[in-house]
């Protein structure tokens, strides 16, 4: 049986939280919080499962939920949406991605991406018939060089795939970048994926520059962001797309028929929740920066040197004075040895990249964060 | 904006759903029940909710509800499965179609399906750079011609879809059409992605015969059921797909990079539900089959031919003594003048039908049935 996608595995997440398990390890790899959901969204989810709505809901989402995320963006971002024609509710960002890729790239299309590069755009961009054109960024700052974008665009480039704030970096696209992206989409009819999922997590005042807030980039994208993320349930699988009338309805052909419809009982609770506890989402910057901050002064005394989170809830460590191994031998290191699970960032590049940097999540129990940077502090 | 899938608009289901709504109509167009998920279910997944269990799960689904799966297929098929390497839990029987579809058909592929078919074959088809080469079937038996199949197989096709029982038919394939299918199978080197989703639906003491019955034609097969249809939940959309562990690589694969995984909580509810309720699944037949009938008799009245169903919950009629019109003005004008939804059949073939026929759901409450029939008797 030849493979579609011969070059693939398992995703990194899925091979470090299973060796994590395997060695009782701290699993600072895969990106999932260690709490809970809000309180008010569980309830509201059990109580739309006994009341019995539990069939079909709309292929692109229950209107209640789609009014309240246009009306998310419209309070934050200042966007005009439309919720019924232009807000799609998918089964997790993971398949807004995939939809969006699908419902762009055709055969012989190239899409640029940036390396260190979210691990499911480029199977998507290949299954289209698409090439991905990987433009790598590297520590400590991952700036983007407009000016290689610019080069890089060509008459088969079909889109762009952004991601703001950036996994697995931290860093957040600031105005300069925004203004440079916009200016080579509208000089090369180009479309933007704009990969959003940790909108609502930025740090040290910085606002997060949403594509939603400029009506000219927004005409070509399409915003996909995530529940999970917001509302510390990743195991929901809720995300959305937003999009402009005539590239929701391409997104959502493909929608219907890769998943037609997300858990309606979910819905129903993320509008309520929305609805009635929209503060969560505005107090969820502050949360996260404590936690980065536990974490960074925890390790403030290790051998590791700590590069600059600006928003997720990742911190990269580079840890060439801790070992001589490459990332991906040092992980498997760490989490056998030391019991800590890490990601290793070169499993992000298309071209190999050296830099000696792995990712922590800290979305987790101060005790935990401490935990894991008391073993690091020793190494 | 060039669209992927120029020639579909929003599915039929979709569609018919919003009619009814707009006329208050009786809604037996889009299959979906009007009973709710089972008791324990709805209490389970509050259960694991509550828990805590809302993070993500493995992308190949709860390792609890794989072994109940495989344990599922042992008991009612004497299929030996190996629940780790075979079972992919998904986002509905829909994303388990397009990631099956996706597997395996390369660009330049064809693939063998029957008209009526599905809707979501044809465009899953097309995303993956294949061909649909389409067999119609008609009214109102739905016989498959094998000699028909075997001639439209050419060095180019890759797989054949079959869907037994079949929505929306109703019809069940028979041994005879295992054998032949196996034949061509094996004589061609084909795949089978076989859409069970209505496994557990089947009438009058026929058994129904999943692929996973016969070793030599599973080796090549990809099998699908969705547990929507079984425990009245279609709107959580849960499914999964069982495969030949070399085939099931492939499919997690793609899997991990379009939804990645399912809604946890969900995953463990449906594990205890099997385990510990099993009896449900095997009391569903009798629970249609009533449902069936009561429609069915119901309608005797009427001047609509009433066609066999031997499975799903779905019974086609056919108007030819009632109305004029095409399928499609007739279903419209159903819904508009006598407040009753139905499906067209012709939406599901390639090539233009005339069979004056319609499909009503009969998975409602006597009552709904009794309503909609005295409307139709009236016509
Ligand atoms: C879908 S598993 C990956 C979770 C995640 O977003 C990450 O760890 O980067
Ligand atoms: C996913 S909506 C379609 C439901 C269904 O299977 C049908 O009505 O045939």
């Amino acid at each position: 049986f030849e493979s579609k996608l011969p070059n693939l595995g398992t995703s990194i997440f899925s091979q470090m939280t299973t060796l994590a398990n395997q060695y009782e390890a701290i699993n600072l790899s895969q990106g999932f919080p260690e709490f809970d959901a809000p309180e008010l969204l569980k309830k509201q989810l059990n109580h739309y499962v006994l009341e019995g709505m539990n069939q079909y809901s709309p292929s692109s989402g229950v209107p209640r939920l789609q009014q309240q995320i246009a009306e998310l963006a419209q309070r934050k971002y200042g966007a005009e949406i439309n919720a019924d024609q232009q807000v799609t509710v998918t089964s997790g960002a993971t398949e807004a991605l995939f939809v969006a890729i699908q419902a762009i790239v055709r055969r012989g299309d190239e899409v640029i991406i940036f390396d260190p590069a979210y691990d499911s755009y480029q199977p998507a961009i290949e299954l289209a018939g698409g090439k991905s054109v990987n433009i790598a960024l590297h520590a400590p700052d991952y700036v983007i060089d407009w000016q290689a974008v610019a080069s890089a665009v060509n008459k088969n480039t079909r889109a762009i795939i952004i991601n703001t704030p950036h996994n697995p970096s931290g860093k957040t696209l600031k105005q300069q970048d925004i203004n440079a992206l916009k200016a080579i989409v509208s000089a090369h009819d180009l479309y933007v994926i704009s990969d959003e999922v940790y909108e609502h997590i930025t740090f040290d005042g910085q606002p997060h520059l949403s594509v939603l807030r400029d009506n000219a980039l927004f005409a070509k994208s399409f915003v996909i962001s995530s529940f999970g993320k917001t509302f510390h349930s990743t195991g929901w699988k809720m995300g959305y797309c937003i999009a402009p009338a005539s590239l929701a309805v391409e997104f959502r052909k493909i929608h219907q028929y890769v998943t037609f419809s997300s858990f309606t009982p979910a819905q129903h609770a993320l509008a309520d929740m929305l609805e009635q506890q929209g503060e969560h989402v505005d107090e969820l910057s502050e949360f996260y920066q404590q936690k980065r901050d536990v974490l960074s002064n925890a390790l403030k005394g290790s051998r590791f040197t700590i590069l600059p989170s600006e928003g997720t809830y990742f911190l990269l460590l580079d840890y060439s004075d801790v070992s001589e191994l490459n990332d991906v031998e040092f992980c498997q290191w760490l989490v056998e040895q030391a019991s800590v699970a890490a990601i290793p960032l070169s499993v992000f590049y298309q071209q190999p990249s050296h830099d000696k940097v792995i990712r922590l999540c800290f979305a987790k129990s101060d005790e935990t964060l401490l935990q894991a940077a008391e073993i690091l502090c020793q190494l």
